[in-house]
């Protein structure tokens, strides 16, 4: 039995967390924290300092503000940290990484498990099939401002690091000249209540291989994030990410 | 066994034409026509007026500018006219209307029975679907110069027919605006030698809808032209188009 | 605005409904019946016969037991209805009939738009698509115990109508058989938390047609007997369902 | 400039690989042979041990029963040897071994650089998506006669040998149990002239990955057997297959 602390559990992100946790037979719910007060069936604090219970890892899906005070908490008792907040600046990362010489820390700015094995394997693909036209194609619902979504560029930035060379391309309407090899063209649907779906097309001489994932719900985020818990729980202090875990 | 005469028979689409025809055992290739001198196991001539064999059916992959002896010799002989050329002007098409109340002719700008389904079926979707966004996404290899392809561009048409107010927007980078309900993204994949795919996308709240065709060659287009053929052959004097033969 | 009752408020399609009621600008809800006592925000009766508000529609998601009630209250007070409950007995279904002859009354044992449209667009196809091999796929959850789904029957059935010839055909392991044209495969793939999928392939000479359905919650349901409230809301006596509304 | 000998220029893949030779411009086709008399346009044998001409590399699609021949020839002068043919007994695959301590041998039984690639991706994702639910959906046309496709065994097992608990089922009509988490649904899709496709679906809550090859036509095997000679003509002997090529 993992015992948890969420840190941050009432934002859209640690409700669905608290969720997660709660469905999971292999983990306790220790407490959580909130600047809210919130009527919730566990112990709650307002941040991470006022702790008094024992655990196994803490998640964080707070705000890139509130990481100075769950560093101080976990490298004082030793507890494992997962941090699944985004935003961090610069000096905020600097301190994340002085604090995995203490504790492990496992951190990700995308913890959905699929997403990051979607990346990685369109990495391998990049490399191993040479010439062959890359395009990326994302559906989001008719709802989402920014375009392309901030995964695809994250797989963009994939393909990137194995074939430097490659340059998107947003949108072919008419133009009149054939397709160069570097391009990888990059396709924002938009439609309906699409949760989110990335396709990777890596078109060749008479085949095809197409990667593709479909979130059908932002569970997958929190899912991801209790996986690294559980990764974490009996590692050594350091700077983890995806990529270890899934190697 | 229908008897065939093939308008044009040595041009790219003609000697697809020529081999499904031969495929066929439902048809006879009577003779064919060609401007140039080509070494062929049937009877040739450079132009219809020429012709003296007896047929049950013409088919005219051949130049827009040959219309005018094609009609000549079909209306004369009583035979019914299936016209895959493309390209005709405004005058030209006066004749072949004329020319229709003489004898049967079928004419379609795009002869591939499932390209021909596919906008039927886009169109009473997009009537059924009410408020449903639609996109449509289009594939092609990477030597195909101009983008939407005519086909997306016929799937859009046939959405304006059923919804007037719709408009084509192509591509979305660094816009940061909701989606419009009156939208159709439009978007042109490229890569490899992909022949050609089309998919239109009608996405509600939970619930998508997906219409799709695959190509896997040029053959589609003879096929169509021979079963619009076959349709023909016991028709009335009239101007029939793929609408007529689908219903 | 459209003043709505709703039937059976508290199963779980029920709840859905209300939930999708309240969020819909163009209805108001009226009341509800239950037999359980539930703490609700709207008024609530154990069953039809008691209720004394006016409404413009029923939408009744209850048991098929409780038709009788419902028919007698919507008969005497003149009020359409809309019928999402499954599992009607003859005698049931004869009263409903009946009733239908003073009342406009909407039936149908599937109330999603889409998967209504999907088949409607299936029959179609199968119609214009003649000597096109046919396959059904249905993707669904690990947890489902029966295959292949209601919903793929519904489609094979839709075929059945257009070509009587068809049978359907489960899984093709072993097997050292040629295709047979009226063979029509359905394939059930289970996994993970999928929702719903259906995609009906027409396979042809050189290519394909598919369409498809994707479902992402049990919404969808309610969305087609809101659907269906709004169609029947200024319509005379009469027995309607879903290709009364598609058409 | 790389010269290259064909060994069994005349069979169904071999006439493939000579189109796809010629095509290459970094390729010179130095000769090939044939146990029929064919009037090509390049100088042509009866077998192996009669070629005069020097090359670079050797790319055998013949017969297993020829594998004497070709290694006896290419051990003697040296030329590196791409082996595409299929059906080898454990003692021709013995001298096939043996050979490969004198000169570089690449060996294959499935040349589709995407095949290859698509089954070492499927590993990866079925390492990393520890848990997913696995499905393979295979397609192919209408005149088929086995199922599963021999590709999708040879998917099957790549799974196996990274989960060697799971087992393949086929069809899932009439069964009322829950699915199993070791359980691997294969389904095989016939219809029309559909080449080949190969989809791997990964379910896990909330999320699917999938991993498409998809074959437009037998030039892919060509393609294959091309690039494995490039890679090969600058190796020292060994034994090569696919994965060295892919790492």
């Amino acid at each position: 039995m993992l015992r948890v602390i969420i840190n941050g559990y009432s934002g859209s992100m640690g409700k669905v967390l608290t969720k997660c946790v709660n469905e999971d037979s292999d983990l306790q719910l220790v407490c959580g924290t909130s600047r809210d007060e919130l009527d919730v069936p566990f112990k709650t604090y307002h941040k991470m300092s006022e702790v008094e219970e024992d655990a196994d890892v803490i998640i964080d899906f707070s705000h890139h503000s509130a990481i100075y005070d769950v560093l101080d908490y976990a490298t004082k008792t030793k507890i494992p940290l997962v941090i699944a907040t985004t935003g961090f600046n610069d000096e905020e990362l600097g301190e994340i990484e002085k604090a995995s010489a203490i504790i492990p820390i496992f951190h990700s700015s995308n913890m959905s498990l699929g997403v990051n094995v979607l990346v990685k394997l369109v990495k391998e693909a990049a490399k191993a099939l040479n010439g062959f036209d890359i395009e990326i194609i994302e559906k989001h619902h008719n709802k989402k401002l920014d375009s392309p979504s901030g995964t695809a560029v994250m797989i963009a930035n994939g393909i990137k690091d194995i074939l430097p060379e490659s340059e998107c391309i947003y949108g072919r309407y008419g133009r009149s000249e054939k397709r160069k090899p570097t391009e990888v063209g990059i396709h924002a649907i938009r439609g309906g209540t699409i949760v989110g779906e990335h396709t990777t097309i890596f078109a060749g001489h008479d085949e095809v291989v197409e990667i593709k994932h479909t979130a059908q719900s932002k569970d997958i985020f929190a899912k991801g994030a209790i996986a690294a818990a559980k990764f974490l729980a009996n590692k050594e202090a350091g700077y983890y990410n995806m990529n270890n875990m899934l190697d």
